[in-house]
């Protein structure tokens, strides 16, 4: 069984200022996330933060993260454009990325899905119900038809995403909304997920329905072929190498051996 | 017949400093498109350019354009980040966008996809044909199952888009390539259309054909909706005004009307 | 505005042989539903009915149709075989095809999706209320965000239905599930929409919000594009006529100007 | 390393009645399609063809198989339609379909479909080439970017498929076609994919570019998770279990326990 390199970056803010926060993750949100992960086999999970130096990103983190996981939420303008620039690039390369919770609206993953991603919400502790709509999907492993969340934030349609290439959950609230939960996308040589619950005045990720669907996500999300070195290449093919023999016709823009404009 | 509102974007750079291309398109290749636009029936085309004031999109200019087309090559650096920003939100809003041949590397584009956009090219002035993948398409109309451009630029996969929503042309080029060339896609409440003709060094946007395509186009990506005025929004729930009526449970980390985080 | 010719299929079986249904539609579902799309300008409406010579469908009323609406449920079975090969052929060609609630188990749905349509399902009156998922979306149009039905019956995720073009509704049930009610697809030149409600022994297709999708979808469906006239024809291309000059080389299986094998 | 089953269907007539076929084919198309995968580790083929009883699907097979490999030309019609709804309702319950070439009119992919997959063709043995379209897919693992066949049947647009979830490759053909020559679906828990070339006369299957895809087509295609036992179950939800307390209310069609109609 391949070993998949995970990195799970989180803010790690209300986890130091806010108590309520502190006392469900003592070691912050991220760590109890990496935590599961590396209960699972084959999975060797790290962290990083956004107070570390290149929000724990540094040159090489990401080349040698086969999937990373995003949990964000007071702190999106926060994150530095360069970084969110590399993020999308490892994506594109192949890099799987796994969005939690409100990092529906972190930069990154705004930056790959084209669309605003708002919704509408409401902080009440209220019922949770996720629905399986894809049958068998490998993110929904060892998972039942349905489970619950006892106490979650709300999340409500419209969600403001394109539509997916498969919808895998669809969340039921007791006080009268739905939301797409959890959704894949491929942007490049990437696989993408967003998965709604997560909300940091509640136990979730302590949840075991919870864990076994962001391990599920991890193994799905990686990418086995070699990470694309350039993703954004876009080769000049000249005419004497064509694959098929033409003769050069009519005027030209480019100089012979020019690189194309971007 | 409703009148439709089409604003065509040119770079207009080309035109003013390659002979060639003046030759082909005096007036400029924004002008050429534009004038195919009035040709039809029920609608009204004007243009702006990249050395215009905010590059000729000042503000009230998207919210009066239905739809948007795009034509853009060697300065796609330039064009400023807030109108990128401004042309996003416009499309998200209700506004449809066309995105023309090199304007695959544009900024608007890149933000909408959240893919590279790239691909592999050759200025050889080869032949292309477009080849209809989807029957009886809006897009389109009056067209036969293939046509041909005696002399293009090539543009080959892999193209580096989002698998789209539908697959209108796929092109054949003499040189052994191919490519899908004509693709839809939804963002927000507006739909995207690229379409890869266009190379300003050939004759292209005075091809019947072609401006049978862009004309179609612009029909197919109107959305006769009113324009939503904040598409990013994302409203507050309160408890007291659930569906369905419930309880607040459990701690909380927003006070009461308080704004979400973003 | 063009005049969209819609023909609304009807079982007519429980309006019959069930006082309730009876009560709530005297003179048939598919007449309530009838009389809602000719009061929408530029529709016309008429009805067929599973008793009816042909179904109803005899040769040449297809092909006069441009919106197929579809409603059964007790008597799936009892459709003929070819008319069904009708009514698909029929969408490949063109024709927009619309199937309501319990039409997710008709032979001609299930044809054209390829799946089973399964759900699960719930008779007891409960409150549903459908979220739009597609803002701005053409079959939504002048719908609110949410609209309420006080009585349906459940349905249900999973949804036995390949991943669609685009989701439009999904619904939340007061016993405590959720369902994709407002999913849209093409197949070959037809568009096809499916929506969840109209339980007969509830007053759903007198819902002023349900008669509006169904007007909506009915303009969102017609595609005005001339029918295909056979839609599954595979022409031989000889090589005589190849757009570019080849030669015949090596072995061959078919005579010259022999028909395909299917 | 799982063992992954794979059953190589075949129609095996024209290896036994044309001597061309015969000789690049000496034991069978299906046989040398199997000894390709034989070779790959983790997977185990055996085949299956027309002449046998029940075409070589007795009861029992399909459940043992991970993954259907189907090749078929001459024939489609004779294979029974019992046997087409087996094989289906396999794919919905979780077994991958690998469609090869001529198999775009078999019954079962038509039936997966929804619609009638037809499309242009030409047997002169021109060249062909693949290119990838999605690059990293697990289908193209090891693959470049674009690989030929200098001896094929053309296949051309438009291909009567419904758009698909990805599209892997696209072919370019020598006199002047293109074809979408690699597409993946879901179909309930199954993975189907479509593979383009093939054609009898010529060595395609011995071709270690096609024997690779088919290889990668299979891992792609195997659901580890259980076969779904009744795919097409649409089970009742009793209001006494409803998962949110309701009390039923209304009319009511169904007596109370029954079975729901189809």
């Amino acid at each position: 069984m391949p070993n998949i390199r995970v990195t799970v970056w989180g803010e790690n803010l209300h986890e130091r200022s806010t108590a309520t926060v502190r006392e469900i993750y003592p070691t912050g949100m991220h760590q109890c996330i990496a935590d599961a992960l590396n209960a699972a086999p084959g999975i060797t999970a790290t962290t990083a933060t956004l107070e570390q130096p290149s929000h724990g990103l540094p040159p090489g983190r990401l080349d040698a993260t086969d999937v990373l996981v995003w949990w964000g939420h007071a702190a999106h303008a926060q994150v530095r454009d360069d970084i969110v620039d590399q993020v999308c690039a490892a994506v594109w390369s192949g890099m799987g990325a796994i969005f939690l919770h409100s990092a529906h609206f972190s930069k990154p993953f705004k930056r790959l899905m084209g669309t605003p991603c708002n919704l509408t919400w409401r902080e009440a502790g209220e019922r949770e119900r996720l629905w399986l709509t894809s049958r068998s999907h490998p993110i929904a492993a060892g998972l039942p038809d349905h489970f619950e969340l006892e106490q979650e934030e709300m999340y409500g349609e419209p969600f403001g995403i394109p539509d997916p290439m498969e919808t895998v959950f669809v969340s039921w609230f007791q006080g009268g909304e739905v939301f797409r939960s959890g959704v894949t996308y491929k942007r490049g040589a990437g696989r993408v997920f967003y998965f709604r619950p997560g909300h940091e005045t509640y136990p979730t990720y302590h949840d075991a329905n919870v864990q076994k669907v962001i391990v599920n996500a991890v193994r799905w999300a990686r990418n086995p072929a070699p990470r694309i070195a350039d993703p954004g290449a876009a080769p000049n093919v000249p005419v004497e190498s064509a694959l098929e023999p033409i003769t050069e016709r009519g005027p030209r823009l480019h100089a012979k051996g020019e690189a194309g404009l971007r």
